[in-house]
């Protein structure tokens, strides 16, 4: 059985202020709540319904409540069994680059950064840079698109202007575009930084002069543009060809 | 001014009962409205709040309605001033597969159908066909997740076992799965028809059959899977990376 308290609180990190504040955020479903116990990140409580077990061995406490209750406290269309608070660990700023970086430029849908953390987990990205005006990393949604990857894919947010300042010379900056380079007839490099912008604005006018190249993904030309969860995965993919060709 | 049987109609065809029956679906939103009014589609009414104009020359009858009748009957989160209601065309049998055919094999979530539309119409494939529990293509969700591709990329609803016992011989019928070939290092073959399944239940049995073959997208390891569109966009790239890198 919830309290009153336990359940304003839990609501309360459906918002962005709230998780900042608190530095915690919401783990849900069987699935991810097994990932988040065999990732080594600190778990505050989980909620569960009746019968719910995990896989991983944990000495998390465990509070059970009805479906009912999971329900109201719930940030998922259809909650799955369990919920757990998670505590953020530190932020740190980001290392030089190495192998291949993403920054994302503005990408606001939680659904397409959870799928870009997933897929830059699959193909190997270093890390990720996001600018401060990106879907948190912590959203209920994008936890849940990231697969759990999002315990794993080290993410700095950084005003990329900054970020681009500080790093090396030697850097191949790339951004993805519409009238570009074509992707499948360059040599891709490393290390690389490739930034993905908002799909209706772009690449921000203030990032241009940090760009050293700018690359496209060639297409038959009806559709005007590709979701940039998909341009990600296709960019990602053609970075890591030659190494992943010899898998 | 809306009536209330207005209302009535164009929320019943929130459900996808109802649009089949009237072969009537929903387009929201400025620019999805005049790519639909660019397509060529039967357009049957236009619902428009004041100072809305298309872009397009269209004789379609517009109904003004205020800003509260719209978030009413939308089925989006922030309607944007317009939605159209349109006729679907008839439905017609998938013909042979020539090119690149996707085959999408119970894919329920709307916007990773949608995203496929519209990279498939990017990638220049020549048609889909999708299992009858595949997301409707005429789901609000899928139409606007598919930006536009929908009114451009032919979908046949059929049982994949049914479709591929009539395709010819020659046709490589490939898979995408977990442990398979890798993609990046087989030479894709046309006409191919890839199939696309389910990210919690993969290929069904049902099909195994017809498959010739299974590819894999090889990835460092960390991550489980990717998701299902960007594993499309991946492999549509592929598919056809060699005539695009001419490009």
């Amino acid at each position: 059985m919830l309290s009153a308290a336990q359940r304003k609180s839990l609501i309360a990190l459906h918002r962005k202020s709230e998780r900042q504040a608190q530095r915690l955020f919401l783990v849900e479903g069987v699935k991810l709540v097994d990932e988040l116990l065999a990732s080594g990140w600190d778990v505050e409580c989980i909620y569960a319904v009746e019968g719910w077990a995990s896989c991983q061995p944990s000495t998390v406490p465990v509070v059970r409540l009805s479906e009912a209750d999971l329900s109201r406290v719930s940030a998922m269309e259809t909650p799955n069994k369990v919920l757990a608070v998670a505590r953020m660990s530190s932020e740190l700023s980001p290392p030089s680059p190495s192998g291949l970086v993403l920054a994302l430029a503005g990408i606001r849908d939680p659904g397409n950064v959870g799928t870009i953390l997933r897929l830059a987990d699959w193909f190997g990205v270093s890390h990720i840079v996001a600018s401060p005006d990106c879907a948190e990393r912590f959203n209920p949604k994008v936890v849940q698109a990231s697969m759990g990857s999002v315990f794993r894919m080290p993410v700095h947010v950084i005003e990329l202007a900054q970020y681009f300042e500080q790093i090396a010379d030697g850097v191949d900056v790339a951004a993805a575009c519409l009238h570009g380079e074509n992707l499948f007839s360059l040599a891709p490099r490393e290390p690389a930084v490739v930034i993905l912008g908002n799909e209706g604005q772009g690449i921000p006018d203030s990032l241009a002069r940090y760009v050293r190249r700018r690359i496209t993904i060639p297409g038959v030309g009806r559709a005007e543009s590709l979701n940039v969860a998909a341009a990600a995965a296709v960019i990602c993919a053609e970075w890591r060809r030659s190494s992943l060709a010899r898998m």
